[in-house]
């Protein structure tokens, strides 16, 4: 009930937004996915895109163009970025083998740090950030943007509030009817497992996340098998997988079947991302927010209508939030660090060929 | 090229069908399964339901009703049913954990054997019958039905013949909605996994062996998590699973995600029973005959059109042509024990939360 005596003496809302004051923000790495959500910073109220760095002449180039009603300073070193003091806040989107690092120097620079997963490739390295950004008061956010996905967010909240029972198994999958495209914008970092950390980590992070956030839980283990199976070293050197198969046991007995696929020939059903979750009186197609109950006396439902979600957008913005408003994180260095190790923890027991625990992993998070 | 000469020389069909020389089987086991196929044991031309046995009382009258036109005798023990000399077959149709010393038994006395899958539930006495049954020149075919689905012959013909190159994964499933009915007819001993061998090895069998026939092989190594984790301890005393997520690795490298659910609710997308086959060139779709080309310069086909099967009729049929004719044996001792002992590796990989080969098993085929 609202006391209408609150209302009455609440301060009114200002006619017009008061002018904030301008945050100054970095992009570290420009390339296909560093100049795609620029778009997004620079459309932030309040938010001004001071500098751009890259490694590539063509793309820093490129990206200072893009963003020139922002003057933004150019860089080709990372740490001089870091040691421009009126950067506040800095958005890796490098490959993944340089994640770690970078977070980690931009934390101890005191920026805050929008990081594009993963967290990190290595079970050490991450739980070295994962110290860092603990002890930081600055905000760090992973850029794992299903976390704000509207319409997922409200269909996970409802099965939380225990809408299938009891959650005991999820389904999932990323399948595709392709390789990434060999001489793409990513094709010479990608390919390499030690430079991307694999298609489990660089990818299925994102899957394999949402699993974590349904279950309210960390795996304890795994097991599965994959490999280069359909391109083996085509490109030539490649280590990536192109396909593998998983099981995961939670901590709190939840399992999961994973896949991930790159060779799902079109047309045939059954390709594509889902996540059908099981519970003890119920599942839920969670891709379409539609609601299966097991009992015969109820109907399916749809738990949510379709929202348009413009995920790059809302999960920058969220990161702002934090920063100005001391919003609540969606996606912090737990669930950055979470969601990391449980693709490494995959990727391991794959290759290591045996049932791996989260102990083993030595994950520190 | 056919040569017109032998076409003359060659002896005309006869007119009639010869008479043939009566066979007489006998029915061990008439409960749900068995009543049911002494149906179609009735109609193959020249057999003879000669005995039908089982320890329940009431089956024994319905089945021996069922089959009055044969004139069956009435048996309550199965051991008198082999000591009958004019007994030609035998079909066993009992709990799983009297597959084996039935089969022995049966061979043993001479007797062409017609068992219901699965072959055991344990790797030692699988590899006993093993053993007796090739030494026997007696017929011995498992009731792996689906090795007889014309369709699916069709199709994985055209896989060995190399439609989609290399197969190098497959995906494959069998959910339902409901748990089987706790007071069904097989309750007493279905939900003990001692009697049963549990739902991997009494029913999912069949879906593995299809696997095992598109891969041309056999696993080497499984893993993966399951339990009863919608209705522990229900019924009560309940020790098999219900849903369970497994991923194999076959000798010559195919991978294999499989999982087995009871909790797939109703009208959710992605039930039921399906085999997705992954080649180097393209996919088929097993259940729908479909073929999805890698290539974009061909075009999806369906590889045999739908085909009516009387599938107890035909594998029936098949075990017939067996006895009779020499004919090639669709589902032999190698199909049965490599089946069971695929199921039997999945599921002591579940119970023992380890990645488990097929050496460990100390499987013997």
């Amino acid at each position: 009930m609202i006391d209408r005596r609150q209302i009455l003496v609440a301060p009114l809302a200002p006619l017009a937004a008061q002018p904030q004051a301008e945050l100054r923000a970095a992009m570290i790495g420009v390339g296909n996915r560093g100049s795609y959500t620029m778009r997004s910073v620079m459309q932030v109220p309040g938010v001004r895109v001071a500098a751009v760095c890259d490694i590539k002449p063509d793309r820093l180039d490129k990206a200072a163009s893009a963003a020139a009603a922002h003057s933004p300073k150019t860089y080709t070193d990372y740490r001089q970025v870091l040691a421009q003091k009126d950067i506040d806040a800095v958005h890796i989107s490098t490959p993944c083998d340089l994640h770690v690092e970078m977070a980690i120097a931009a934390l101890q620079a005191g920026k805050h740090v929008y990081l594009e997963k993963p967290a990190g490739i290595d079970a050490e390295s991450i739980g070295r950030l994962v110290d860092v950004a603990k002890s930081s008061r600055k905000v760090f956010l992973i850029g794992q943007q299903l976390r704000s996905h509207t319409r997922m967010r409200a269909v996970i909240s409802k099965i939380h509030e225990g809408l299938i029972g009891k959650v005991v198994m999820i389904k999932a999958q990323r399948h595709s009817a392709d390789d990434l495209a060999h001489d793409g914008p990513s094709a010479d970092w990608f390919f390499d497992a030690k430079r991307s950390g694999d298609v489990i980590v660089e990818m299925s992070v994102h899957n394999l996340d949402v699993c974590n956030w349904i279950a309210s839980s960390r795996p304890e283990r795994a097991a599965g098998f994959g490999g280069a199976l359909v391109w083996p070293n085509d490109p030539p050197g490649r280590t990536n997988m192109d396909g593998y198969t998983l099981s995961y046991e939670y901590e709190n007995g939840v399992k999961l079947s994973y896949t991930q696929v790159f060779f799902h020939a079109r047309g045939m059903p059954g390709s594509g991302q889902y996540w059908y979750v099981y519970g003890t009186e119920g599942s839920v197609d969670l891709d379409k927010a539609m609601y299966y109950p097991r009992s015969r006396d109820k109907q399916p439902m749809e738990i949510v209508p379709p929202t348009e979600e413009k995920l790059d957008a809302q999960h920058i913005g969220a990161f702002y939030d934090c920063v100005t408003k001391g919003a609540k994180n969606p996606a912090d260095i737990n669930v950055a660090a979470v969601g990391a190790l449980t693709a490494i923890l995959g990727r391991e027991a794959i290759y290591r060929k045996k049932m791996l625990s989260w102990q083993e992993l030595g994950a520190r998070v």
